[in-house]
């Protein structure tokens, strides 16, 4: 069972398409939600999608304020499981919502995901700072 | 954005092959891993896989024992977003390892994939108890 590389771990995130974000209340509890997101260094930018009014009240942005550590998942499923793989992000979040955050982060996403550009999301964003970049492959192939 | 009723949250999540797993460390740092489960009636059934005493010093584990507290994470990506959608699972987490629980998991678990008849887990078994199912999906179509 190869341990990916933090570069592998890395390049195999940021090439994702879809991550799963866990974030945790002040008194423990995980909270999950699927996100796209854009890798930037070692920051990965998370849009909110929705009025700023409701997002305001999600509960991802709560437990961050909270509890400002994260973990970021990506992986591929495949019935061979000896195709299966697995990237992890542990880190630490900030909500932000001035405009030089928002712009780089719907430059950054709506390169990534054309969806993005047609209906820009309103939200503010979540940056996360990665503290360590780590996966999982079942073989050791590319 | 419907939000999916918990009948249909239950049904989407027991039909999905993978799923992913959100523990929190006694301090509150959040972990993910993917997952292969079952679901019976109100619980979620998750087999670790690997020797046992490897497997006794995994985060996740560790994790429950320190914090029961859990989240799964059953969603598909497209490009198409209006095909999204997602299930989650919040609930309680016991780690098991008497007999009568491993044998109701490999059984479940192999009758759901046949990976697993042809190499059984060695490992414990993690028992989600299942407070809420809940989801979303982007279009109200089936």
């Amino acid at each position: 069972m190869p341990r990916l590389g933090s570069d592998d771990a890395r390049a195999r995130f940021a090439a994702a398409r879809v991550a799963r974000l866990a974030t945790v209340s002040g008194d423990g509890v995980p909270h999950l939600v699927p996100v796209v997101f854009a890798v930037a260094g070692e920051r990965v930018l998370i849009a909110i999608d929705g009025k700023p009014k409701t997002t305001r009240a999600l509960r991802r942005l709560a437990n961050i304020v909270e509890n400002p550590a994260v973990c970021l998942l990506a992986d591929e499923y495949d019935e061979d499981w000896s195709a299966l793989w697995w990237v992890r992000v542990d880190g630490y979040a900030e909500v932000r919502d001035e405009d030089e955050a928002l712009t780089e982060a719907r430059a950054l996403l709506g390169a990534r995901y054309p969806q993005h550009v047609s209906d820009p999301p309103e939200g503010p964003v979540i940056e996360v700072t990665v503290d360590r970049w780590s996966g999982w492959t079942a073989s050791s192939q590319e």
